[in-house]
């Protein structure tokens, strides 16, 4: 990403993690200061941090800077335990934590934080890397595209590096050809009024917002020529779950006969999940709908449903783009070809 | 509707039009007194009072309120222009003021205050009495339906009497079998989660709010056996134009293999307009998509695209329900014999 300003969404200087306080964007740019692994899980559980790729680093980090206040095991188990539960459903959070562990588990206190920091600092090397390498491949795919949609936040603000959809986004502006990214605003939570939007503006792209029910009909009119979404989970087969909205996009994709593209690193794909049917879909707490930033915009006791994700399947997918490759058609062989290379 | 609180969104009483503000909707309930013709086009500029057969009564009795204070014919003309004026596009407004004017043409300035009144009276009870025909006709057509999606407002605070969409839905009610509706909430301005809440929350019937985008994933899961909109515009070839994001709840509907039942007065077909293509979508202030309740939810400067409507090709429709009956399948024949009927 030459020429363009790289956002930092989490940076480890003077025995410090600053993070990008992401519940004040787009209105502050505030970074926090972690100096601790309960400061960092409360950044985890604020959503101050979120992405599952960069809630991973974030607790890697997290142990890191607890074991240089104080390191030994107790120190260590501690802080593994209390970044572990901050989001008990983030699958990255577990793995990049039991990987700082398992680096420093038998050395000798003195040795720790310097061999968690060094962890801590490979597994965001890594996932900066796996970005890249996405962005890349979904980039070679998409070529000539010129007008994108894109839901949710998918980009440096989620995962390191430039993020996964976005960061596809962002790799076919580079190459000099896109010519506007639609936004959804994503309700509830507004992370595409808010983060995207936020990150195209950054870059530099040339983006316009819209409501999440606008995009089939402005789709139908030709407003785009492919959809790119991240993913939450890949089942064995490729069916998707993802934002909730997903699934319209991808209803709205096929019928206007253009790509719906998913990009997610394979740590997302779950062999252990045959199909979408077996994903169980996450319900949050319904004042996410009756309010809008705290503000009621319903009568005060209405009952809401609130899924977060829903299921796209895999027949309605064009591609899946990983940091390996892309699986194209997406369907069971595919996807595990992906795993397997 | 007996055994229910019918919900009075305008009714004239003591020389004077009352109408339920609906900008404070749900939040306070305000009856607005409109004593002239300047006053009630003020009312529907202010959106105030909303929802095309509404704002056609109102405008009705807005010509008859400004001959008590002020008969004769410059009063007449004055009358009609400034409430034929105040939402242009309506189609309604113009042919209800235009047909007041008719019946009090000819007479001596004492009798006009009159006649206008008996007309705008005559006006609101056919357009009742069409709410309760299309409600009837839509339930024998759903009979046994006991979960419907349906969004934006439909209601008696968008057409006089039950309104349209609403009115089906309320009409399964009273029936017995109906067991829930989930509303949208219906971005950008909330008609679903202010206004539909508000009159589901009255009628007594059973009600959840769900952000637009999860609707699709919902009715995947089975979460309603039927979908039911309203239409602000119906082509010869049964292509509807109506509120942003129906389009994409038809998909859905078609997905899930449920019914998606368009209803309306047969006033909203336009034998003029060939097809869905023919309708010019109508593009509003980029501020309803930028700021929620005043609020603002993304950045300053950023551009947003905000079509206030979309199109639903006849082939997604299951059926359209009218005052005089119902068009099933949707398509040139059955549209143009409902306008002979």
């Amino acid at each position: 990403m030459t020429g363009r300003r790289q956002l930092v969404a989490l940076r480890y200087e003077d025995d410090t993690l600053w993070a990008l306080d992401q519940t004040q964007l787009p209105f502050r740019e505030v970074e926090l200061p972690l100096r601790s692994a309960e400061e960092v899980a409360d950044a985890i559980v604020r959503l101050s941090i979120r992405g599952a790729p960069l809630i991973g680093v974030a607790g890697a980090y997290g142990v890191a800077v607890e074991l240089q206040r104080n390191p030994g095991s107790d120190a260590l188990n501690h802080a593994c335990a209390l970044i572990r539960d901050a989001r008990p459903t983030a699958v990255n959070l577990a793995w990049a934590v039991d990987r700082v562990a398992r680096a420093v588990g038998r050395l000798v206190p003195s040795e720790q934080a310097a061999a968690a920091l060094a962890e801590a600092r490979a597994i965001h090397a890594e996932e900066e890397a796996a970005s890249a390498a996405m962005a890349g491949h979904g980039a070679d795919l998409l070529i000539g595209t010129r007008r994108v949609l894109t839901h949710c936040n998918t980009g440096a603000l989620a995962a390191p590096g430039n993020g996964t959809a976005l960061a596809v986004v962002s790799e076919l502006a580079e190459r000099g050809l896109l010519e506007e990214v639609l936004a959804t605003e994503t309700r509830p939570l507004l992370q595409g009024a808010r983060l995207t939007v936020y990150e195209l503006r950054r870059l530099g792209i040339n983006h316009k917002l819209i409501v999440d029910s606008a995009a089939a009909g402005l789709l139908a009119r030709g407003a785009a020529d492919a959809v790119i979404v991240g993913c939450d989970r890949v089942a064995a087969n490729g069916d998707v779950a993802n934002k909730v909205g997903t699934y319209s996009l991808a209803l709205a994709a096929r019928a206007a006969g253009i790509e719906f593209v998913v990009a997610g690193p394979t740590s997302t794909i779950d062999p252990n999940c045959a199909t979408g049917a077996d994903i169980k879909i996450e319900e949050r707490d319904p004042d996410e709908v009756s309010r809008v930033h705290g503000q009621q915009v319903t009568m005060e006791g209405t009952r809401c449903l609130n899924p977060a994700f829903d299921v796209t399947p895999a027949a309605l997918i064009t591609a899946l783009v990983t940091e390996r490759g892309v699986a194209r058609p997406v369907g069971p062989e595919t996807v595990a070809s992906l795993l397997r290379a």
